[in-house]
């Protein structure tokens, strides 16, 4: 059956069963686990598969475990290691994390495999790297276009898709600047949802504890980096898609300010051009100095118009956009954002962040906080609703029915900010007065924001990363502390600082509202905190800037 | 009459008659002029009026005439001169100016004299400038709002409105970084043709040739700085309102990348929010090296945001963004915009430009031509038109009708560019829908754009300023030579350069479309022509760059 050509009448179990049979088949079978190693423990990264498996060498364990990015390329670029021997470990321990996590949705080792090798020798020849990546393997959320492979993004609709012509932009450039690509990587179905679960490739958990989510949508990338399957992946944010992954999976994500980083050319399912928050790409990793690296890398000189044309031709600049406090390394001030009582913070969230304040106080920090629990003009869940609002105005396309696939359950949940108010813009309007209210809407926001920040003198802002920690299978809710910073367009940057303990934080909290979690401390005990570190918009480098500050602060 | 405060009964007449009275009242009677002196011949410049009316010192007429705005700076920083001399030459240059063209809506010389002397105070008692632009009268665009002054745009309905409470973004940043402000200038009624003329103000003149158009919609500040009655000037452009008055009057004028330059504060007669080619505040003045000026000013270290949320906060950064050859003054890539043949150059602009390139390939320049006349991804009649559509797709609010009073003509024959082509996106799609096909449409020439650049290795583009010089009254018609480069958001400099001579070019051309001007020679004999310097969006600095470099090399 897995060799059939897709007839229109197939079921869309079907096309979902042929395409499963061939991404198995993709897995080279000396990489497949047994039916005694794929039994693991839900603490998988506990229980250290990768080691157990036998599948990698001692060089391979050592490659993929204990270096940076930045150190793996300087290792690529003067040849102590080969892009080979980096590629195959990483394609083996990504192989691994597949198939106890469903972290992935396309995997093209044997091309990844050939490029390395055709990398090695152009270093051998040539005496020189190709470029700043040269030889590293980057992973890439599902959305992306790699030419040859398809992007479904979760839709069985979409498996009738041929493979992509052209890649995406950002493929181009990564490939250019010496990256080897390898696997892209799971989403939920509408990629709006935190739960990273669809129809082909099923849900991906989360490798520090199985029974919780891996978050979404950018959440295959997020299971995988946590598993060390990838040094460096790449993710898209409209509402937290880089950062609730990240914050789920305890590593570190950045969403940059949007247009900074390509984005064209990726497979969409909405109807484009309206107004609404834009998405933006950006990286997930181990450490800020490796989101930094990739920056610095794809936006470089400001090279990243030639790829898109909608990307803005800024150069990563570190020298002229940073407060003197941040070119200095000497005490910041910075704003916190407290909670909004309509979305209360789960205890281990709130001690994450109360810890964090505390940490850099001590440190000499300036803390400043930041009153927003009224329906003022900083409000979240007022900019939760307007964000909401922007999402739903326009028309929706449906890509689920066409097929006869379900919705998955996170989907047909449709979680909703609209228990904390009213429509921000009366939703009976003309569509373009609508239009107008909204925008109107957004820069009194932006304006009110703006205005904190000069009158405050913030250096930047410490902000809750989630309501809660990673959850139950489609109990995340609505991701407002993430989506706050997308209607503001401020590149914002996830911390993991902290876990969840049934120890220190033994008592239940009940949200009461019936959309949002509630803190069960059985349920989540261990799971990854994370915390925020958010600065205005374009001013991605200080903010990186801020969270390596803060990072190094909140760890002593 | 002029005393009386206005009931809603009065007609549109009684409400313009009571303003113009209030106008005239605001300028000295000192600085007036007598009606021999008001008899003045069409070459207003050659007639030096200024000299002849007795009215400005010889320092006054030194200070006006003989410097850039740097050389003022140098001069007010050190003392050399006073801020309260030079704001009071341009005051008298500029009311001298207004009497002869109609340039001016708002004047509040007053109170520039008051903020001109407590700058003189400060720099004498902290014995340092205010900031960089301390003590330099800016002359600035009537939609912009200067507390206690109207911005009535024009439209006789705005009459009714109060005063302005607050400043705009950017007369905020001006007047903090030191400037002077004493006047506003003249739009045309919409601020959306290329006729300065409304019911209030009357119309601008252009001082080159009084019967001449100055253009629109900043031509106010075109006839200003070209009377010299301002050293720097603040203009707005959505489809050329800053190059198009420069191009008319012969001075400089800068389009910037859209959100480089604070824009939010101002008066707008649209209904905003809906997708269409945004607006973006750019300088009028004398030099490339004045503009250069002006952008450094107020973009900096990139604090523009401090003042508008809507502004980036990017440098402005003259080091990483231009090519190497940028860089060294070595030889460019001159990608050179041919002729559209549906808007066929008139022969001095056609001359113009020739020259200009020949001047170019023998300093050295390697010159490249653009093939455009097609109706591919790079046709300037296309992006003419898709410029249209977005302009029209909208509701449109009407701002003339409620007050009584008439469309002025250029109004009244709404110039248009569908004489070309088609729609590019169909106009009976849903609204939705609509506005992805005609961002779509707008994505697809950018990326045609990107790629012509990259593949063809271009520093910089080279294209007429205009179809046409400065024309007859209301007879501009519609402006695609500027608007192609507000469709892509790419910066863009206006450069004087050359005549147009009923001598070297004696035949007449019609343009047969009964839109577009003809060419007649000796309507626009002595009318300046200019030619544009264009680079991708974002690169401002190398857009400026690149206008120096070729500013210098046609002069020789």
């Amino acid at each position: 059956m897995a060799t059939e050509v897709a007839a229109p009448s197939q079921s869309w179990q079907d096309l979902v069963a042929r395409k499963q049979s061939e991404c198995k088949q993709k897995i080279p079978s000396e990489w497949t686990l047994s039916a005694e190693q794929l039994a693991v423990p839900s603490r998988l990264l506990e229980h250290d598969l990768p080691r157990r498996s036998g599948l990698l060498s001692d060089l391979e364990l050592d490659l993929t475990e204990n270096y940076t990015a930045a150190q793996l390329l300087a290792k690529l670029a003067s040849g102590e290691a080969s892009s080979l021997a980096v590629t195959t470990a990483f394609c083996k321990r990504a192989a691994i994390a597949q198939q106890v996590t469903s972290c992935l949705t396309e995997t093209f080792f044997p091309e990844a495999l050939e490029r390395a090798k055709s990398l090695d020798a152009y270093l051998q020849h040539e005496g020189k790297p190709i470029g700043p990546l040269h030889g590293l393997p980057i992973s890439i959320k599902d959305s992306f276009c790699v030419k040859g492979q398809q992007s479904t993004i979760g839709y069985v609709e979409f498996l009738k898709h041929e493979p992509a012509m052209t890649n995406s932009a950002l493929v181009q450039l990564l490939l250019e600047l010496g990256a080897v690509l390898y696997v892209k990587t799971n989403i939920p179905q509408t990629m709006m949802t935190g739960d990273s679960d669809n129809n082909i490739f099923g849900r991906t958990l989360n490798p520090h504890n199985t029974s919780l989510t891996a978050g979404g949508s950018t959440g295959g990338e997020g299971a995988l980096v946590a598993f060390r399957g990838s040094i460096l992946g790449v993710g898209t944010d409209i509402a937290g898609s880089i950062r609730i992954p990240a914050l789920c999976c305890g590593v570190y994500g950045f969403k940059p300010t949007t247009f900074r980083v390509p984005f064209s050319g990726q497979v969409s399912g909405a109807l484009e051009g309206s107004p609404i928050p834009a998405p933006s790409a950006g990286p997930l990793g181990h450490s800020i100095s490796d989101l930094q690296l990739f920056m610095n890398a794809v936006i470089g000189d400001g090279h990243a118009w030639r790829y898109d044309q909608a990307a803005a031709a800024v150069p990563w600049n570190t020298s002229q956009l940073e407060t003197a406090n941040l070119k200095n390394n000497g005490s910041l001030t910075i704003g916190v954002l407290t909670e909004d009582k309509q979305f209360p913070l789960h205890p281990p969230v709130k001690r994450a962040l109360q810890n964090a304040v505390k940490k850099l106080a001590c440190a000499g920090h300036k803390i400043v906080p930041i009153k927003n629990d009224t329906e003022d003009d900083l409000s979240v869940a007022y900019a939760s609703r307007l964000g909401f609002q922007y999402f739903v105005y326009g028309p929706h396309i449906d890509h689920i029915a066409p097929s006869g696939e379900p919705p998955v359950e996170s989907v047909a949940k449709l979680a909703s900010p609209m228990f904390t108010g009213p429509w921000p813009v009366d939703m009976e309007l003309e569509t373009f007065e609508k239009i107008a209210k909204l925008q109107e809407a957004r820069n009194r926001i932006s304006d009110a924001w703006r205005q904190t920040w000069v009158e405050q003198k913030l250096d930047v802002i410490l902000a809750p990363g989630a309501q809660s920690t990673a959850v139950g299978y489609d109990t995340y809710g609505w991701p407002p502390y993430t989506l706050l910073w997308n209607v503001l367009d401020y590149p914002a940057c996830m911390i993991p600082f902290g876990k969840a303990s049934k120890e220190l934080d033994p008592i239940e909290m009940k949200t009461g509202d019936s959309v949002q979690p509630d803190y069960i401390p059985d349920e989540v005990d261990g799971a990854p905190c994370a915390i925020q570190v958010v600065t205005p918009r374009f001013q991605d480098e200080a903010c990186l800037r801020a969270a390596d500050i803060i990072d190094r602060a909140i760890r002593n």
